[in-house]
């Protein structure tokens, strides 16, 4: 499928609808059914001991999941996650961005799945897998 | 298995721990291998349109399987989320504490595994579902 | 919400559409958003060692997912499992009937979300959990 | 990490200590963390409809799982599983074998996490994800 959305205005969107948030995030590529994105890690994202908050990791997950449906099917505020399964598997350094690599497995017409990578940026080894399902609003046709 | 912590006690080791978010929750009730607790909702958990965020309700869902694992083991700030599967089912009130009822299902000695359901305050139907892996520490024998 | 089929009526219909396993299962009793069912464990359910298999754990927490769902909404042969999350816990007898003890948390138009506790009969503690989302088919108004 | 076992000697693994299924499997090839399966689709396998049955894809993933986990620590027929997250994302075909390929994510002392993709042989467009986490056996130093 085509992409319908680029980075710019994916970013755009996010500082409408999330504007709680939206500063925390980037979206730095977006290819067919694919979008890297960060996590600009700062200290309300922090745990004692220098590692970034399993919320926040669940939080880019999530946010990644999102822009990735709608890089696909153009700006839908309402589209909702509905399931996430996620592994925590090594801790992430605390002073670097976290990178999402997510992946769109599926483009249903009620249902995205989506898997996502998270990076400590310069790591090779993912910090955390999720999978996510959004419920995707009916869309008019044509 | 017997309860080896307190409510207050593990507010109090909240405090200690998670000294930026421990404000946000509050352990109400601890029972054999189950344990009541809250999100104190305020601005900082909500999204547009009057809901609060996904990452909130991860969060406490999280904050909930490791504070009934402890009350169980004792105090291990060490033990860590190492799996997490949520189903976001209902849409839940802005304006109200975010409740949390956790079930022990096991605990082993590596892993416990725990059953979550959040309610809106007030409201009969949960509005999500979890379940979490923590894996604990090796502990001292006796 | 009420009961729309009674045991009996769903131990037919699983006759009539699973024809091959139907004979693997039975359901033993139906409450309001509760079903609990049995794998009558036989050989082929086996793995060495004197234990049930994952894929048989499964597909009884599979099963029962679906029959709570049409406990409510009636027989409905197309709904299908879009997810499920099971944590394995502890091994389950070779010798004895496995137990699933159904709930239905969320009965959507589009969706169901169902958690399963799986028991090896006779024993207390739970050997699996499961949750699993089975996507409905639209339904005719009235 | 270097591949242990070859996917000969995972096949006759696989035919020692799961002799009651392993004629319905073989592992097609090994890389370095990385195994590609297949499940060879007969009616046992099957459902009304002509598609392959939840169990028997979940089963797939299983082994798929445990056989790359295997890849890199050698033959320890104890590995369980503990977790299971599976999206079922589009209906197999019943007559073809069934692929996967399974990507070590994580290999811990005590666990391991892999990611699987499920395909019907010949399309492009993978009918179920998995991820699945194993409990391994403490091993020998050396």
């Amino acid at each position: 499928m085509p992409v319908m959305m680029t980075a710019q205005e994916l970013n755009d969107f996010m500082g409408q609808v999330f504007q709680q948030v939206a500063d925390d995030f980037n979206v730095d590529h977006v290819g067919e059914g694919e979008v890297t994105m960060r996590l600009l890690v700062s200290d309300k994202h922090l745990r004692p001991g220098g590692t970034v908050s399993g919320p926040s990791m669940f939080g880019l997950a999530d946010v990644a999941a999102y822009i990735v449906t709608l890089s696909q099917i153009g700006p839908q505020a309402l589209a909702v996650t509905t399931n996430c399964s996620i592994d925590f598997m090594r801790k992430p350094a605390a002073d670097v961005p976290l990178i999402a690599k997510a992946r769109l497995l599926k483009l249903g017409k009620q249902l995205s799945v989506t898997d996502v990578l998270l990076y400590s940026e310069g790591m090779d080894a993912p910090v955390a897998r999720a999978s996510l399902t959004y419920a995707i609003p009916p869309r008019p046709i044509g």
